[in-house]
């Protein structure tokens, strides 16, 4: 029998929402945001979308009007109360009350703020300024928004049998890579896919069954909608927007070389315990470590995001030695571009040096390479990013461990490079 | 929204039959019906449940009582108005008006007629007794339901993730399997799966994708109610119960030598053109092509199942050539226990020396191997068959090509062997 109401529902269907709760992000962005909101929220910033992968142009994929619509919707959403109170009666990494209630009360009246389009190049240039604790939020959205759109448009083109076959493919690759991770006793996964997921019904799927392949292995999701609903860890610490903006913003060279250990200092007033996770490669691991405060060593552990990772961790824990502290206590947390290879050799290298986290992003939620039932490539990930481009009318910087990423203006990459120099910088290629 | 009407119906579901239409079948065992209706319909048969499988404990895994309620529910099914519309309407083989009215109006009358239940040894032995006519479509229902019910059994122990990710590997399997066939521009493919197939759905999932994947490349299905309800081809001739019944009921041992062809005689009184496509295999194959007349050698082709397929189709192509037909004129069809990798390699063998069909049965429509979520065993197919074991109180003998699979009385089997002898016989294993 059909369902005459579903039916007649479904067919007049507006809108299928991409972000259907501000929650539905990383929970850093939440961690970072009452930080902003304390010490500096009304800072002038702009954040832009850079699709890295420009052979696919998205601007002749995607219909402006559908992105308007998916963009508009993300604007309509507000923090729910239930939302709230869970934010503010669960427990973070062991601590209770995380979120100050003046922080709630703000932000449950916050609403994204408007945004720009343009189109160049086949690629929309889309940008959001305002206040930084308003603003910044839309970075994840408009990731997921433009990725799922992209990704829309390549299943729309599948009869509904192929759709199955794509789902079983990449959901058989998926429980393959878990298989191999189970096998070998790997620990310390979590899913960090949100940014870049295939769609939050297949992020949730992978999550379900990252579960119940790894059971203790796994050890929770950087989404807070996904964390709150299924009752899992939310995971996540900092991220390279803090140092970029206070380096921005920053009025002499000194104090650019200082806004990245000036970030920890307004870090830990705020978290204590296991959140003291720093990123250290905004401008270059080497430098960041050398020429880091005692007390930086005294925090739980490091994430590694553009370095390789082999000498990152490496590196991590001669630090680590070398400032007298037992590496065994110390957290490394590996986040860029991971497979299951990689996340395998790491742990055969690693285990038993340190503890390890692996933040598993695009290839656990969105590998679907060699998925398609005709093997066409337009579902293969592609590498968007949404960045800070100024604070306070002064462009932002990321040099990053690799020489091949850096994001700015080539005058103010050529500052901060002579700022901070390129002891230890690599080169690798952008995957996803 | 929950459907409240959809959900109070599912909760009071009673049985969810395995069975739902008398055309859930092969089609080959309708031209057979048709056949034995005309020429020896009240012919006392039994026909009996065997599971070669033995390390399989049918009746300690699937209740008595559910296998009762399903043969239950197969003996109320009837043809219903629109399925003898279309057996009537339809063309089979590019030929109208295949079944009699006459013949079609006693199957709307035809209810299964009743069964027995024995367990021995951890097995069911099951039985359908009854004239021919009434009782020789229990064959494929039979197998189906015990198949079905063993599969359910193992379904019933996995999570509703867990059995996603069943489906998604089986499924991303057979469309690999694919894959590799259209790669080949292999062609002359058929479903022939319904009676070992993993159900009813899985069976038409698994033709549905073959349609999209392979094009021109599948033939159809022998599933006479997949057929009517895609518009496929009906694809099928005739098995071995005919000469077994034949052969013993057959008075002299004369008789029982040319039951085999007296099988042949009787078939194309009925039907002509591209359904004349006789199994050799029942007694030995070499023993059948040496004695046969030589107007079967007119027929379209012939049906290759217990031989090593390689022999079985050199020695087809050598016969042909003896007789001073052309082999390229000639259908050979496959039909035992064929995977892709067997078919990759008869295809490579034979394309352009004669006519190819492949019938590819148990690995096309229940290739669960390796696809549980958890590694268990217990949804790899097991080789369950229903055979003719007695026709007016005798008991009926078939020897095949295969020495390791005969089936009858030690003391009839030897009779047999003095009538066939042993020429052109190996020795296979039974997979499925």
């Amino acid at each position: 029998m059909i369902n005459l109401a579903s039916r007649a529902h479904d067919r007049r269907w507006r809108i299928d929402p991409i972000v259907r709760s501000l929650l539905d992000t990383d929970f850093y962005k939440l961690l970072m945001l009452q930080l902003i909101w304390r010490h500096c929220a009304d800072v002038p910033l702009t954040f832009s979308l850079i699709n890295r992968t420009k052979t696919v142009r998205l601007a002749d994929i995607v219909e402006r009007r559908e992105l308007e619509a998916q963009l508009d919707h993300a604007r309509s959403l507000q923090l729910s109360n239930q939302e709230r109170i869970w934010l503010a009666g669960n427990t973070f990494y062991g601590t209770e009350g995380i979120f100050r209630p003046d922080f709630l009360v703000w932000l449950s009246a916050l609403r994204l703020p408007d945004y720009n389009i343009e189109v160049a190049d086949g690629q929309y240039e889309l940008t959001f300024s305002g206040p930084w604790a308003e603003v910044m939020l839309w970075e994840i959205h408009a990731i997921t928004i433009v990725n799922t759109l992209r990704n829309r448009v390549a299943l729309a083109r599948l009869s509904e049998l192929q759709l199955d076959v794509l789902y079983s493919r990449a959901k058989t690759k998926l429980w393959g890579k878990l298989d191999r991770l189970a096998a070998a006793d790997v620990t310390g996964i979590a899913d960090f896919s949100t940014r870049r997921r295939a769609d939050f019904l297949y992020q949730e799927w992978a999550l379900l069954a990252a579960i119940d392949r790894l059971g203790a292995g796994f050890l929770g999701t950087s989404n807070v909608a996904l964390a709150m609903k299924h009752g899992l860890e939310a995971i996540g610490t900092n991220a390279h927007e803090l140092p970029m903006a206070l380096a921005a913003i920053a009025q002499t060279d000194e104090a650019v070389r200082n806004a990245q250990y000036l970030v920890l200092e307004m870090w830990q007033q705020t978290y204590d315990g296991r959140l003291k996770v720093f990123l250290p490669d905004t401008y270059g691991t080497t430098q960041f470590l050398t020429n880091a405060p005692d007390w930086v060593a005294d925090w739980t552990g490091l994430r590694v995001d553009s370095k390789d990772p082999f000498e990152a961790g490496e590196e991590a824990i001669a630090w680590w030695t070398a400032k007298g502290r037992d590496p065994r206590d110390k957290l490394v947390l590996f986040s860029d571009g991971l497979d299951v290879d990689d996340i395998l050799a790491l742990d055969k290298t690693f285990r038993g040096r340190c503890r390890l986290g692996f933040g598993w992003g695009t290839l656990f939620g969105n590998d679907f390479r060699a998925c398609h039932p005709h093997g066409h490539d337009d579902l293969d990930p592609i590498s968007l990013v949404c960045k800070v481009t100024a604070a306070n009318g002064r462009p932002a910087v990321k040099l990053s461990d690799n020489d091949a990423k850096p994001t700015g203006p080539d005058e103010e990459v050529a500052r901060y490079r002579a700022i901070f120099g390129r002891a230890g910088l690599g080169h690798r290629d952008v995957v996803v």
